[in-house]
């Protein structure tokens, strides 16, 4: 009953490199920017830090979202996201990996609350290609 | 008796993005479809879950893999990877940071065995340019 | 007082890919090899290992950067980064986490120090577009 791997060729879109605003919301401003600029697949990376990472691990099993926070000030020291379409928006799904004073990571899915202290983010558009997320049996995850 | 640093230039080639099945092994998968598709040369990212990770760690003075492996499922939170050709055929490197349901993180070198869950995949194709991958003496790894 | 998110759009420009030097630094000889080909502004990802690792992490509060460093020898598990114009030259800005041979990871804002054993490097040209670093208030960094 598994879905077969499935892959689409894209052409390459605009690309737009950037700074986020100190204080902004890391997913929700990447997901703003994308949404005025009609952005709706693309692949984006970040390198900067928040003064707080909100992340989360989903449970295969349970189908669900575990949440987990921290408050501690952290450096991006790694990061795979991409931009497809939600609910007809354009949805940031990102992950990340969280270093903090001691060198020290954890990591997970990205959730609103990361809270930018600095961040360089780079979106490369993917055009003539349309990723849509809806709900998967198999995995309850929405994916394209 | 250290070769310098090489680097050449490339061209943009084809961009695939694409969606791995649920149980199908992460390199392995994306392997194939790189030889389906003769791409041979290429910049890859992924994005998404395994149910275990199978992942190395090279002993640079033993010129040796030290295998680990976890059970345990685990967000890809961190991904670098490349497409060259070895023996003739695609060859997927790539390494990987993982993320347990604490948010703790662990890494190394992908090997097959890492079953996807979940997994987003980005392959930018580069043209014009032969990347092979041969024995280099000094560090015992086979490098282009 | 705060600056608002900024972003422009850029175009492809050259795409480079290489293999840096063992034993060479691998953020100097990253910039020493954009300074050669006039790369002004590039996107960065670099896949590989080092024999020592030298990064840092910020303090938020206290604008400062906290050194750390390693000569444990690690595998590269995730790499962001970008080059812009800092004091009129190449600079790379990149974070990196690092695993050693039990898979622990540690990761932080790259100096100069690194030991490059192998690194396979990618750097993507932006063209038509300006990236310079200058001093930001509010974070004490310099940003573009």
């Amino acid at each position: 009953m598994t879905s077969p791997s499935r892959f689409w060729e894209a052409n390459a879109g605009r690309t737009f490199v950037g700074r986020l605003a100190t204080g902004s919301d890391l997913v929700a401003e990447i997901e703003r920017y994308c949404a005025e600029q009609s952005v709706v697949a693309a692949q984006v990376t970040v390198i900067g830090a928040v003064r707080s990472a909100a992340y989360a691990y989903y449970e295969q099993d349970d189908h669900g979202y575990l949440e987990l926070a921290s408050t501690t000030h952290h450096e991006i020291v790694g990061f795979v996201g991409n931009v497809s379409l939600r609910d007809d928006r354009p949805f940031l799904h990102a992950h990340a990996t969280f270093a903090d004073a001691s060198g020290a990571t954890v990591g997970g899915h990205l959730l609103r609350g990361c809270q930018v202290f600095a961040a360089e983010v780079m979106i490369r558009e993917l055009a003539d290609v349309s990723l849509v997320r809806a709900h998967d049996e198999e995995t309850g995850l929405a994916l394209w």
